[in-house]
């Protein structure tokens, strides 16, 4: 039997990461094997290639080499881990796929679409996600949300100072460029509102899980 | 005035980095600035992917990840570094190019050439070098001249039994490869025998360059 991948996706402070590992819950009670990965990333290899993508001093990338970077770092992802998971019957649930490189190097920074479709077809030959669900959330919320995470994690006080100087239109363009990816792909993507609580958040994934039913 | 791009192309053992120092001094004799540079590699951004290709312990590829890191780096090169040095009237010398992917990952070990012309066409936009010398030298030569170079530079005594491990198939499709490259891009590159002396085979890049006149 075929497993099952499933993506999350949606900008700042949606809360992807508590979702990825409810979702993983629900399935393993289920009985299902269940590999939690992310993007960019997930093996050895492609841990690599992130290194160059996230780190302040990781690089500074054209935005065609950029987007080479992430789908080299994608199809190794897909080839050595996604796929031989799912051929054992496993449920994948990835932090992240293709959708964010469209998302946020195409609506957010103004890269050529066409470009990065032309370069996720000659890579993944039409691999995609069985289901994603997509974490929608104001950007002021989202935003506030992350900001208290990473203070929180710095033992440092929230100044409405750092949150100003926060690049609000670039996160309002990636969050109409997630929701145009989910208007575009109505049987693969589930809007989710996640400016409600994790619990609830996951009420409405797990209701999404249930109706679909894949495995 | 726009300068000039010469890329050099070869197996192993064919000399290249030493015919790149010498049609440097060429240049620069005429007055010309010259900027010597390699592949993969040539800008701090690029040597970053260099390091993941080149190392032992860089990675475990699969073709399609190596081949997109080859044009990721290759396309920060051309952005950062060959285009500015040419649109300010300099030569740009580089040890391999495109040429190299084509020969060692299509010819060499296999991977589809049709994807590597449409990563190439994608990323570098018809951009390529002006002048191509592939450095031609028959395998077994090249292969005890590089081993040659490699044990003098460890301070070891040749052996017979080193040369016999190295995989003679392979460096044959290599050559093979790049010599029907050449076939097709009559205009563009220029087979030189390699198997003379360093002096001998620049004379004949001098005749070429002194014909062809481009700058």
């Amino acid at each position: 039997m075929a497993g099952l991948f499933i993506t999350l996706e949606g900008g700042e402070g949606a809360g992807k990461t508590t979702q990825c590992r409810k979702i993983k819950e629900y399935y393993e009670t289920l009985g299902h094997e269940v590999v939690l990965t992310r993007e960019p990333g997930g093996t050895p290899e492609a841990e690599k290639i992130r290194n160059l993508l996230v780190q302040r001093d990781g690089g500074n990338w054209t935005p065609m080499a950029e987007c080479l970077l992430f789908f080299a770092a994608r199809q190794m992802h897909v080839e050595t881990l996604i796929k031989p998971a799912i051929a054992y019957g496993k449920v994948v649930i990835s932090d992240r796929f293709t959708d964010s490189t469209v998302a946020y190097q195409g609506y957010g920074h103004g890269f050529d679409l066409s470009v990065i479709r032309q370069i996720e077809t000659i890579t993944l030959n039409g691999f995609c996600p069985d289901l994603t669900f997509l974490l929608d959330i104001p950007v002021e919320n989202g935003l506030r949300r992350s900001l208290d995470q990473k203070n929180k994690a710095a033992g440092l006080e929230n100044t409405e100072d750092r949150f100003e100087k926060m690049d609000k239109s670039f996160h309002e363009k990636l969050r109409q460029g997630f929701l145009t990816i989910a208007k575009e792909n109505p049987d693969r993507v589930t809007v989710i509102d996640a400016s409600q609580s994790a619990d609830d958040v996951f009420s409405q994934i797990e209701s999404a899980l249930k109706v679909t039913n894949v495995i």
